[in-house]
């Protein structure tokens, strides 16, 4: 089983408007909402394709109800911990083919919520063959949250999509893998050359980075593994969800054991797909099969990434 | 009494971003919520000069649970009827001095709903001095909602704050009062004349048409009344709830029997007022005070309304 975990899950709106226009009123044409957050989206993305899922988290009050409604709806494993503070919101605008998004901060929690949780996340890690880490903190737990999940996940392998301080700080619990897209890669380490920033996650105790560099694919550095994957054209569409299917990719490959070219090689071919997608968060499955077989996986020269 | 009516209620979300940026995604500062839809910010207003004010209109689902808690922490006299149909939300998105906002199009309700608020109305406008319609409709609601609860509000003197076929349709009731600003002025007459289109809505049946101008104040047409109110100088601010505090206070005039040359000097130091309060919504008292005596009140001439 793969257990995703999401501490600040939230619920995404979308408002549908006929243009966007700063200092104006608008009048919503369509409204939307879907259960969110980084780690509920990459256990979409494996439910999707047939894996064993269980989604955990942190969800309170009326908007934490709205999304366990909505996590029953798509059929998903819900082992969320309910807890006092309203769990946040997300709200997309989208006019024509642009988003421009919204992200609320999440709630303030008590440390008991934080006490609950753990508690819980001990047993069903222990059931897990893989943890997925995703997303951004609540702004009251500790910045460490991560790295105390990987240090309880002791038997499951353990994977950390996280940005700023708690990815840092999640590296001392030396997580299987870590991975940062190109910004997240500069801002953890402070250096813009990215063969130097993926060693130094690696120095600081990641087992293994897999960066990811958007269209141009992604980059894997671990003990046996300097690997380099991409998709074999481009692809037009939403790069929304692109990561967290790439993520959930990653679970899936870590579950089956599948080795790391292989894994690298779904990883790309689902990412690609969700671009594809017609719908923000989806991964098109014609795409994914199609793609898979002939995404390019090259070793790693020793002078670095070529990039 | 002053009685309020908010068929289409929302929680209005305040999201303080640094910067909006089209097609960005924003980190939310601060998110802030209240109470809203013109009839209770007009309720707030009258409650906070000390009148005696009854907030009625449709909610339903977690938001709309949300709207009454913030009418309880408001102070405010609470007789909104429960529905189905989550109640609807505004976002105002908040950059500096800016706001762009997003407002919902409320509820599907069903015809029992409407039932429903018909039978409570009845009883409640049957207290009244005096009934506020104010507002848009929730989209599955009769176009002549507001016609009806005016003829259900035999007893009571009604104003009618509304735009479009709403304020079209009502106008057939006969409403003691119609607030229109200048863009709802020319949206429902179709004439780009203000004068002409005043006309043109007591023809339709309004008695007394209050049309406002903002900064220019605002002009007064019914029977015995040709009247036009500004403000002796121009202060600086946020528009946002001008509108609602006029509204406030020609009800307050209107329960206390204050003849229209008082009624509108007070309409024009409120809504003014209203622009220099800090927050949006408020009405600043000191600001209020000041200004009532010097508020500019003249006979309109027969030519017209010397715009």
């Amino acid at each position: 089983m793969i257990l995703t975990v999401t501490l600040n899950a939230a619920l995404d709106v979308t408002y549908r408007v006929a243009a966007l226009v700063p200092g104006g009123s608008h009048r919503v044409e369509a409204v939307y909402s879907r259960a969110g957050g980084k780690g509920v989206n990459v256990a979409r993305v494996l439910a999707g394709q047939g894996h064993d899922v269980v989604v955990t988290g942190l969800v309170g009050g009326a908007t934490g109800a709205g999304i366990r409604a909505d996590l029953r709806r798509a059929g998903l494993v819900d082992e969320m911990v309910e807890s006092e503070g309203e769990s946040r919101r997300t709200v997309n605008v989208v006019a024509g083919g642009d988003a421009t998004i919204f992200n609320e901060p999440g709630p303030r929690l008590p440390e008991s919520a934080w006490a609950a949780f753990r508690t819980r996340f001990t047993v069903l890690a222990a059931r897990a063959a893989v943890v997925v880490l995703s997303g951004s903190l609540p702004p009251t737990l500790p910045v460490d949250a991560y790295a105390e999940l990987v240090r309880l996940a002791a038997d499951a392998e353990t994977i950390v999509d996280a940005d700023g301080a708690p990815l840092r700080a999640a590296l001392a619990a030396a997580p299987d893998v870590v991975t940062p897209n190109a910004a997240e890669l500069a801002a953890a380490t402070g250096s813009p050359d990215p063969v130097v920033a993926i060693e130094a996650l690696r120095a600081a105790g990641a087992r293994t980075v897999v960066a990811t560099f958007g269209a141009d694919g992604l980059v894997a550095s671990g003990p046996g593994v300097a690997l380099r994957a991409r998709p074999p054209t481009r692809v037009a569409g939403n790069p929304t969800g692109a990561g967290d299917a790439c993520v959930a990719a990653l679970a899936a490959g870590c579950a089956a054991g599948t080795p790391w070219r292989e894994r690298l090689r779904g990883a790309v071919a689902w990412s690609t797909a969700a671009v594809a997608a017609e719908a923000a968060g989806d991964v098109d499955i014609a795409t994914c099969r199609r793609i898979h077989p002939d995404v390019i996986v090259e070793e790693l020269r020793e002078s670095g990434t070529d990039r």
